[in-house]
């Protein structure tokens, strides 16, 4: 039922998975149009997420104005200003909003009968604008980290390189964006092209991390 | 400075992207050995996480008797059953622990100097360890999370099929897996051959989830 894959198209996709690396230096004379960084976005919202709610939000800093205004907020790391652009990914805590067009989108397409869909939107935007608080933020964030790891992965399948910043401060970062109570601050993303190669990692045995079938209390 | 790219890998890459949906009908005579389990799971570790600490960790679920205790836990959704295997993606919050072992295996790959993997392994041991519960828990969601997907885009190369699961009961999931209070379950993944095609969903104009370098209130 699934497409056929060759070995090539395996090791293909392998080689991305393996060649992303976090990259801290980038050359700033390269710009991603706007065109290409929403190819990327376009992609990485293919993502699967929480009933189909798409949590995730992308604020897209390319403006040398803004980047520097990033610059001390993101710790004074130079790749915010050096990269092509910071995407910041955000969680949206109000993401019901869209339930109601994300379901005719369904309806509209095809998929789903528009009686159908017109129960699940209601459901929906229920279930998700009266779930505590923070069941609500940890299913953004849980969302919108799927979307910025497809993210990545596309940016080096297309050439391109980034890096994972958890390492700002949010409060500041929120005001100076005025992301307000409605968008929590995720993660930063500089993309662009490396100056420099990031430099390799290890990983901890795959044994290490886990379990089968139960937790073991050695670990 | 990076790898040259071609046309061909990157329509490929693509392709698993837009290939992989979220099935819920699988084949249950499809069994994917713990050999190549190991060998998905270990692609998946080498997404990028906080400072390295690779919070994520894999409850691997593939005995009939615990996939069976997992059923009512998870809504009688037969695809915890049916699929090969079931992967609980949790999250560790105490992930500070593998923190000298992390630098220790850098300084032995010769990707590091040993005194500064020293110092490097203190400062995360002390970092993470006294950050406030919240955080620590998102920094440990976020990780595993990313991981997640990379798992689902490694799994659709190779030719599989998962779904993510947030709808289980958490309560019972973390009784019945004695996951104590280290082990946050973040969602649970089915993993098998397709027995039906997961249906096609849309997704909301990149430009509704888009900002540019300020958060517009229309949104």
């Amino acid at each position: 039922m699934t497409p056929a894959v060759t070995a090539e198209q395996v090791q293909s996709f392998i080689d991305v998975v393996q060649s992303r690396r976090s990259v801290r230096k980038y050359d700033s004379d390269t710009k991603i149009s706007r065109d290409e960084l929403k190819e990327i976005l376009t992609l990485a919202s293919k993502a699967p997420s929480s009933s189909n709610m798409q949590h995730w939000r992308y604020l897209v800093i390319d403006s040398p104005e803004r980047k520097q205004e990033l610059l001390p907020i993101a710790n004074s790391q130079q790749q915010v200003v050096e990269a092509s652009a910071v995407i910041a990914i955000l969680g949206d805590l109000e993401g019901w909003r869209n339930a109601d067009q994300i379901y005719r989108q369904a309806a509209e397409a095809g998929y789903m009968a528009p009686d159908l869909a017109k129960q699940f939107a209601e459901r929906s935007t229920q279930m998700y604008s009266s779930l505590p608080k923070d069941r609500a933020r940890e299913i953004a964030v849980i969302d919108a980290s799927l979307a910025a790891m497809q993210l990545m992965l596309v940016a080096r399948a297309k050439g391109y390189d980034t890096v994972p910043m958890g390492g700002f401060d949010r409060e500041k970062f929120k005001a100076a964006f005025e992301l307000g109570d409605r968008y929590v601050p995720v993660m930063l993303i500089p993309i662009g092209k490396a100056a420099q190669e990031g430099h390799p990692t290890t990983r901890l045995p795959i044994e290490d991390v886990t379990f089968w079938n139960e937790v073991s209390p050695s670990h």
